[in-house]
């Protein structure tokens, strides 16, 4: 498990490259939950996600171990792909990201708009690994790395230095990095806050592993129109620190998330993507027992979404 | 016009009833521009828009000045109507609005919601007059009221105390008392200070006014997706604001809107209503000249919209 030591060096290694974003409070989530409701709003973070935290911090480690970093590989079907693009150009390291068919295009285009370089591949993690191989480039997974998971760990170290000390704190979960980083730095400095997860049950890798007892990959290929959150499989980092420091991890089904969505876009007026409204999804189905007056933080690990996406919202 | 007094009176009057909201960096606007940005976030406040400076500023000075509330009548369409609602039950005061029948059911909702009474009309101003009389209401106009607009410049106030010292204010215009608030405030403390307004050329009632060289009705009824803007005519108060303390007032076209609406959510990640998306749409048009690295501020007057006006995003 990484220490408050890794974490606060992460933390000012990235701090000339990523946005400390604000914890803010919302009265009307407040009042309608009868709980005290701050969000930490990493859709202001660049690139619109939490990714460039994790990203930076593992090339940045990585240099300040002695390693030459001649390039980036990574593979992801949005947040983690536009992150790795900006974190190369800011850095100055070329970037071939490796992204699924299905991927949303405007997701694709920020990739190569952020001059990253894009191979459409059903086989990402293979195809990733056969990329970097070929021309020397750092493979960089979206999750299943120590500095990557305390990159995210600051999201949780500024909850803490907030001084708004939360009772429960709730994380979207896809590869299982942010709770991991998030649980790591809660947990060092507040034992008594609960940690939740909450995945959509039909994109439930970490579900799985619990269940299986391993990290390992789901049998279909998840969907859900929180997007962000289908990883084929949990990572084995974040299936231990899962297992050691999260309280639960809770399933929401599609209808939930997308009733969620609009009440979140509504009632906080930030612009979050489903994957950011699944902690709310969880509390309206009763899945998470919370005392009134309690302090709950709702991560928004992103704000990447459409056009098309919002226009679903009008379905019946 | 109102002095500094009254504006730093008015703050200390609505402190405890209003959001101090924030000054957000934006840096993908910021690049995208050329210019430093920052958006001063009235989405985030109580009823998602700035109206509620104004309402409580009124109803308190009224209160501080002697006057027994016996309830409050309000016109609008939307956002006046929700913030004179809030403000009623928070002081419990009985409050009666008179909203257009073309208004947006949501928004009458959430009148309703709030405890408001709604009387649909399409003669606003007359049918408002005649309950206020009845029934020994206080009469709360939308942005003709010096009160009002003292409220409205508490706006200003904070961004002047932000520290980040803008060359440019961006301003969305209706009836004009935000941008008289705003204008007030700022040029009683850096005189220096652009202030530019911004109104739909569907809905140009101060432009209008500016013409003629007094403020009048418009000769259609105004309509925009801005609604917020579609005020039927321009104060008396703000025609004087404006003409001595603004720099211009400049007009954009539909389409502009609707572009610069995608332009601002994706890029601010805030929920915003497409009023609030006047300022951007003006810049793109080239119609506000802006040097390189200056000082941008960008009022995001609301952040009320609904599911089927965001699907109109889709639209090609």
């Amino acid at each position: 498990v990484i220490t408050a030591t890794d974490i606060s060096r992460a933390a000012s290694r990235i701090e000339d490259w990523t946005v400390r974003t604000p914890l803010l409070p919302c009265p009307r989530l407040s009042e309608s939950l009868g709980v005290d409701v701050a969000l930490k709003a990493e859709n202001l973070q660049h690139t619109g996600s939490f990714k460039p935290r994790g990203v930076f911090n593992a090339l940045l480690a990585r240099r300040e171990r002695g390693a030459t970093i001649a390039g980036v590989a990574a593979f992801s079907a949005g947040n983690h792909a536009m992150a790795a693009a900006y974190a190369g150009r800011a850095l100055g390291l070329p970037t071939v990201v490796c992204m699924p068919p299905h991927a949303v295009v405007t997701k694709i285009e920020a990739v190569r708009r952020l001059g990253g370089e894009v191979i459409l591949t059903d086989d990402l993690l293979g195809t990733c690994r056969e990329v970097a191989a070929q021309r020397g480039y750092d493979l960089l997974h979206p999750f299943d790395d120590p500095d990557v998971i305390a990159g995210q760990a600051t999201v949780g170290a500024e909850i803490v230095a907030s001084g708004f000390a939360p009772h429960l704190i709730l994380v979207p979960v896809g590869g299982g990095g942010l709770i991991s980083g998030i649980a790591a730095a809660v947990k060092h400095a507040r034992p008594g806050t609960r940690i939740v997860g909450i995945e959509p049950v039909t994109a439930n890798a970490m579900t799985h592993a619990l269940r299986a007892g391993v990290a390992g990959p789901l049998p279909n290929r998840p969907q859900s129109m929180a997007d962000g959150l289908t990883a084929p499989f949990a990572g084995d980092l974040a299936f231990e620190y899962v297992t050691s420091l999260v309280e639960s991890i809770v399933e929401v089904d599609e209808e939930s998330i997308r009733t969620a969505w609009w009440e979140m876009l509504d009632q906080t007026k930030l612009l979050l993507e489903p994957s950011a409204a699944v902690g709310l999804a969880a509390l309206r189905n009763g899945l998470i027992e919370v005392r009134p007056g309690v302090r709950v933080v709702f991560v928004i690990s992103g704000g990447n979404t459409s056009p098309a996406a919002l226009a679903t919202l009008t379905l019946p």
